[in-house]
Parts: C-alpha cells; sequence; structure tokens
C-alpha cells in the first residue's frame, strides 16, 4: 500500500517540505531505503538522517536544514511516525464469513460484518457487535456480551457473562472469567467461595497473550477504557482498573485492589490484595506494591543487579540491617555522651 | 434460586433468630436488598449493618441486639456465609451428552453422566469418571484418568497419563504434563533429557488458568489432595506439593522441591529447585525461596514499595552494605582501644 | 523397547566392564530393579551404588572397584546416562496422517511424512517441513514457516510469517507472533504502534507451555538455534536472544533487548528493555536486570528468605539505608577530626 507524501501530511497533521513522492512503508532512519518514510526525534539521530536512503523523514522544524530528503514537519515526530505507520499498515483483517466447522448455539445473531474462524465455539445468548472478528479456536461462552470492531485473536477462551466493549483486541490464550481464587478454611480441608461476578471490559481495551483475568467474587472484576495489558498479567477477583492505565508483562494485581487511571505499571509488578493505587502512578519493573499508593509519582521497591560475590556478601549482610543500625546508634550515643563529659 | 432462611441456618450450622424469610442470593452488607442475606464477621461493619437493606444477616451471638433484621447466629459467619453462598448457587454444569464435533478415541467408555464439548479430543485409552465435565475444545492425551466429578474448563492441555483425582476443577489455558525441563550439555549444545515421569494430580484440587504443571523426568509431579493453584502458576518436574497447600497468582516451584501441606504460597513466589518446604509454612508475597525451610511459620524476602527518588539512593547504597559493616566494626574497634588507652 | 548394555556402551560413548545383559530402562540409582540402568557422578552416592538393584551403572572407571553390578565406564556418566536415556525411550510421535477435522487451507504442501492433528487450522501460505507434527487445536496461521521434524504440541497458537527452524518443539499453550506491546500517548489515550515484524526461530529450539513471544515492531524478534524456554517466559518484541541460551519459568525480556549466547537465565528473571547482555551471562533466578551486562560471570539482585519478624525490620531499615551510610560517615568525620585535635 502506497501513499502520497502530501498525503500522509494531512494524515498524520504535519506539514510537507520539499517534493512530493511516493511511500511504501515506514523504517528506522538507518535502515530505511528508497520508498520507506523515517522518523527522528533526537538531535543523536541527525548524523544518521544525513546518510539516510529513506524518501522522506518526519522531524521537528529545527532540523529541516540538516535533512538531504523530502521531510514532514511535525511538533511530535514520534506520534507522527505512529500515524503514518497505521496509515499505511492497515489491521489485518479477516473477510466477514463464518467458518463451516464453527459451533454457534441456536438464537445467536451474527451480522454480516462479522467473521467467525474454524472451530471457534460460541454458546447461547451470545451477543455479537458488528465488524467482530473471533479467531480460530476460541470459544465464547454463554452471555458474553462483545461490542463493534472488537477482534479476538485465536485460541481465546471467554467466560459466560463477560462483557467486552468496542475496539478491544484479545490476544491468544488469555482467559478471561475463570473462577476468582477464594477459599474459606472449615477444619482441615477448604471450602471454594462461589465467584458470583463477571468481567466488565471497556472499550479500545487490549488484552495480551496468555493473560488471565478472573471473575468477581460478589462484585464484577472491571477493565477501564483503553487499558492496555501486556502477555501474562495476572488480573484477581473483584480487581478495578482506571481507564488508559497500562500494565506490562507478568504483572499481577491481587485481589480487590483498585488501580487508577493512566498509571505506568513496568513488567513484573506485584500489587497486592485489597490496595487503592492512586492515578497517574508510575511503577517501576519488578516493584512489589505492599502499601497503598495516595500520590502520583515513581515508584520502586526492586534491587539492582550486582555481580554474585558482592552481591551474596551484600544480600546475608541485609539480614543483620536492623542490628546495624542499633549499633550505628550506640556509637552516636557513646560519642555524644563522651563529647558531654 | 431461593431458599427459606430457616433451611439455610440448617445448611449453615446457624441458628435462625427473628423472622423466616425467602432468601435469594447473597451481598455486600452495604450492597445488600431485600432478598439478599449479608454477614458481619468484625464489630466495625456494626454500623453498616444498622443501615442494611438486606433481609437478614449471619452474624455472632453477642451483636444480636444491633441486627435490624432476621439473624443468623453463626460462630464463624464467614463460614456461614460461604456456605450459604454454595446453597444458594449451585455450581454451573452442562448436561451431560457429547457434543457432535468432539473426536474421541475409539475404545473410551464415557458414561452417560459425562459432558463433553465441542471440538474436544480424547486420545485413546482414556479413563473417564462419573459426572466428568470436559470444556469445548481441551485436549486429553492417551492414557489420561481423570476422576468423577472433576470439571475441565474449556481450552485446557492435558498430556499423556497423567492422572486427576475426583472433584478437581482445571481452568481453561492449563497445560499439565508438558515435559520438564532438562537438558545436559555436550559439547556446544545442549541435549534434551527424556521425561519419562507422570503428572498425578489427587482430588479436590484446583488449577489456575494459564497455570502449567510438568511431568516429571524419571519420577512424578505430584499435586496432593485439596491444592489450589491459582492462575499463571509454575510446577517444574518432579515437584511434590502437599495436601492443601495454596499458592497465588505467578508463584512458582522449580525442579524437584518438595512443598509441605497446608503451606499458604502468596502471589509471586519462586520457590529455587531441590529444597524442602516443611508443612504450615506461610509465604509472603514475592519472596524467594533461596533455602529449604524447616520450621513452620511465615517468611519473606521481598522489599518495600519507596518514592523512586528515596528507592535509588538506597538501592545505590546497598551494594556497599558489606563495606558499611566493615567501617561500622572499624569505628567500633577504634573506640574500643580508644577507651582502653 | 530394551537394548543390550554392550550396545548402550557404544551409543552411549562408554566401555563396558562385566557381563553383558539386557537393559530395559533407566532409573535412579536407588529406585533402580532388575533390568535398570543407573549412574552414578559423585562420591556421595558409591554407598548407594553398593546396595543398588540395578543391572548396570554408568560410573568413573576409578569407582569401578566398588561397583557390584555390570558397568559403564564413563568421563561423564550422567551425559552417558542422558544418551543411554534417549536410546531407551525414543521421542513419543503420532503416526504421520491428517486428522479428518484438521482445516487446512487451500495450496498448503502437506509431506506424506507429517501429522496434523484434529481440529488443526492451517491457514493459507503455509510451509511445513517434512516430519513435522501438529498437535490437536493448535492454529497455524498464514504465512508460517515450520522446518523439518518440528513438533507442535496441541493448542499452541502461531501468528502469521512466523519462521521456525528444523526440530523444534513448541509445547501447549505457547503464544508465538501475537503483537508487540507499543503505545504512543495521544492526548489522554494510547494510539497502538503497529507491529510490523515477524517472529523468527532457529533450530533446535524448544519454546514452553505458555509461553508468549511477540512479533516484532519494525524488525523482527529473533530466537537463536538451540535456545530452550522454559514454561510461562514472556519475550517483548524486537528481542534478541543467542544461540544455546537457556531461560528458566517466568523470566522476561523487555523490548528491543539483546541477550548473548550460551547465557543460563535462572527462574523469574526480568531484564529491562533496551538492554544488552553478554555471551556466557549466568543470571540468578529472580534477578531484575536492571543494566546491560558487559562481562560474562554470574549475576544476581533477589533478597534471601527470612523469618517474617527479622524481615520487617530490616525492611523497615532499608528505606533509610542511604541516611545510615551518612551518619556513618559522620562519625568517621568525627573521630578524624577528634584524632587531629
Amino acid at each position: 500500500m502506497a501513499i502520497k507524501l502530501s498525503e500522509l501530511a494531512e494524515l498524520t497533521g504535519s506539514r510537507l517540505h520539499g517534493e512530493d513522492c511516493l511511500i511504501e512503508n515506514v523504517a528506522d532512519i538507518d535502515a530505511a531505503k528508497e520508498g520507506d518514510l523515517a522518523f527522528v526525534n533526537h538531535p543523536k539521530y541527525l548524523e544518521k538522517m544525513a546518510a539516510t536512503s529513506a524518501s522522506a523523514v518526519i522531524l521537528k522544524e529545527n532540523w529541516l536544514d540538516k535533512c538531504p530528503t523530502a521531510a514532514l514537519v511535525a511538533d511530535n515526530p514520534r506520534l507522527a511516525f505512529v500515524k503514518a505507520t497505521i496509515s499505511l499498515n492497515p489491521a489485518r483483517r479477516f473477510a466477514p464469513g463464518i467458518a463451516a466447522s464453527a459451533v454457534i448455539a441456536e438464537g445467536v445473531a451474527v451480522a454480516d460484518s462479522v467473521y467467525i474462524g474454524p472451530n471457534v465455539v460460541i454458546e447461547p445468548d451470545v451477543k455479537l457487535g458488528n465488524d467482530v472478528q473471533i479467531g480460530a479456536n476460541s470459544v465464547i461462552s454463554s452471555d458474553v456480551v462483545i461490542g463493534d470492531n472488537t477482534v479476538i485473536h485465536p485460541g481465546v477462551m471467554i467466560g459466560y457473562g463477560t462483557e467486552i466493549g468496542s475496539n478491544c483486541i484479545i490476544y491468544s490464550g488469555a482467559v478471561i472469567g475463570s473462577d476468582g481464587f477464594g477459599y474459606e478454611r472449615e477444619g482441615d480441608a477448604y471450602l471454594k467461595i462461589p465467584q458470583l461476578g463477571n468481567v466488565k471490559i471497556g472499550s479500545d481495551v487490549e488484552i495480551g497473550a496468555n493473560t488471565a483475568i478472573d471473575r468477581g467474587a460478589l462484585h464484577d472484576t472491571v477493565i477501564g477504557d483503553g487499558v492496555k495489558l501486556d502477555n501474562l498479567v495476572q488480573v484477581a477477583h473483584n480487581v478495578v482498573i482506571g481507564k488508559h492505565t497500562v500494565m506490562s508483562g507478568h504483572s499481577g494485581i491481587a485481589g480487590s485492589t483498585k488501580v487508577g487511571e493512566y498509571c505506568i505499571i513496568g513488567g513484573g509488578v506485584g500489587i497486592s490484595d485489597n490496595l487503592e493505587v492512586c492515578d497517574n502512578a508510575v511503577i517501576l519493573g519488578r516493584t512489589l506494591v505492599s502499601h497503598s499508593i495516595t500520590k502520583p509519582g515513581a515508584y520502586a521497591s526492586s534491587m539492582l543487579t550486582d555481580e554474585v560475590q558482592n552481591w551474596r556478601k551484600n544480600a546475608l549482610r541485609f539480614r543483620h540491617l536492623n542490628e546495624m543500625e542499633k549499633r550505628l546508634k550506640a556509637l552516636e550515643n557513646k560519642l555524644e555522651s563522651d563529647q558531654q563529659d
């Protein structure tokens, strides 16, 4: 798919400088070849720009004089580049239609614009919006609602009663609506607590490969509009995630915790149960969030990599850190009293 | 499904106080409406109880005078509430029967009480108990044994030779019986060590969504009766987990480690290989268990969340913790010798 | 399958000592019975060897006089044992053939030596090598290339354009080629960045159950020959993993990081984005790799398990570690100046 550079200027909200040309795709500034559009968003790449084989470059106005090619001038070259990438690479879609091997319960209405892949199972009372795509071998359990234009990749399992908004993308292996992890000890064993809630997912949400989202116990588990969950994320029962919060791979939220809007949660972060994390919190990778966070800002708890021989000495010493403080205090007191003598 | 309060008293081992009535479901004390049964297990909720719209409340005897509704008196209101919840919400089951699209090997006996969903694959020599349910698109490999009343959710993959007891629940995306992770270096490459063991799972076990349990190398991987594994848990080859141990999401046990009975293992815990963890150990979230645990009690190793600017200073300083101790020791020695001068 | 001990000597590159006999399988030295072959690779097992019921033992030459059975003498008894295990336990394979319920796109060539299980979906323009095995309910998207003798277990999802070499094993629940996790903030929401790269996997690679490997953004995600990934591993977009690197369960690599060859990465390790890890790095379990590693060697960052009451005091004190150093420094300065007075 090729687009004229002048047209891309319009599509990306940028300004054409130099000769118009035909752009075939996007590329990194140093890998670009003829027909490619690249971008520069930091002065350190200006040297590479000078040597680029790209047909055009997106950049800030003040770098124009160093640009050997046609250019698109933008305040945020990276954002304009993403928009050009989207224009040049429309999302892959299956043609509408229902595979012969799909097993669809009687009474489920499927619009002509919908794609349902091979071996998909759709149970009774499911409601599918327009332009929905359901990838091969996925299972949509009873009473699920899926909004317009949502794409379910192959091999996704969606439990009964789950509601999913419009324009969502759910990647392969995601499991939504499994029972929450709740037990009550009775004598020598555990009694399973019925999980009566559902999972409610807003619009423009993305859910990564092999991510698991449990249904609520008495209330619902709620994922707000625009939330992006990476791969292998765990969302426990009754969790609420506010709008446009982003969670990287291997992160997890324990039961009944509420995470605010616009949070950025790094990879491998664990958030304990029954906490609240306020809006706009940034949590660095591998942090254990052990207490509620009430103030926007950046938080961390992980340790830094070290060579094993140093690390071991320090890690062993850590077990006596509190004693060290007491020894330090004792010295301070002693010097204080010596002074006063 | 509605049940008389007097009947719920019997079903939950509690005592009815006040007028009998019809209970339709359970709810939180502050969300409950007419027809709902709520519970209180801490004095801090007594105020909410005074204002509840529930039709009845489960509580301790000494709070009866503050209860505006009918009541069920119980020693453990939470346990009674769970039992009432179970009575009012029987587990969802598919009607027995075999879906037309299921692929079942010749010679596999399927009792009339069994449900086998669409696109399920059952390989030769599988043995299924009574009342077993196998969800859509699951694959049961050869020589698997599944006990009475066990429920396999959609999209579960069970490897050959796996044995699963009665009354288990396996959630979507779980993989049981994949090969253990074992290699031997030969020259410049790794040789795969054949994994000859199986996975043996007791009764009343629950296995969460996208959890993985590997088969053993020479022996079996063993999961005891009543064990509950949350989502995205990793159980490596030859691991043995004792009865009624509970593991939260993202926790993992490395090869050949034995975990005792009635342990409670938090989210994101990692237990190293070839260790033993005794019965009744409680391991807090995100702990790395680096050594065997021989004494019941609670264990931890994670760090606490801090604001990034504080955290960074401390994390950098940690690399010199052992030196700090030596400096402290030097000061102590010096003051000691000054004293003696 | 039984093999003569003399033949196993040849197959494992070891030397027969004592009477030839028929070996049926392998076993641990203390669990072995007649017909079994065991091994000893450390003097601490010599006592068990003296009492073994095995028919033969693999050992080092200098332990021969303590061996009560026939023996195979090897420089590396463990390696010889693994080779014997492989000879006695050929990998399980399905007979070639295509299941009636498989859905294979027109024009896809399937060699007679290939096995395709029930409900497998193969989209257009897929290329399958000889002796490939594709387990039940797996989905192979368009333009995927799979090399000779590669085995895909049931329930694997492979995204369009993925290339997989020869002799690979992909375990159930693995998802390869899901979109990378890339967004650009635009006003109050996030714009999805199209992920235009693919996943390229070398030969002799193993990919564990429920592991996720994302496609690249502009370039490809690359997994080198001989790499072994355990279960529930996360590989983000544009990651490059060098040949023969091994990663244990729950480990993850963030976007665009390059990991070298022959690295050994423990369980639960997280490697941050845009880093480089050199060849031959050994990273201990649960380490957060926060900076590039440029020197071969062993690295760690996790803390050691402690009883909760000690741990809590030390963890709280850690928040003041930097202040402690300043207090220590103040004492040192004070004593220094006292000295000079």
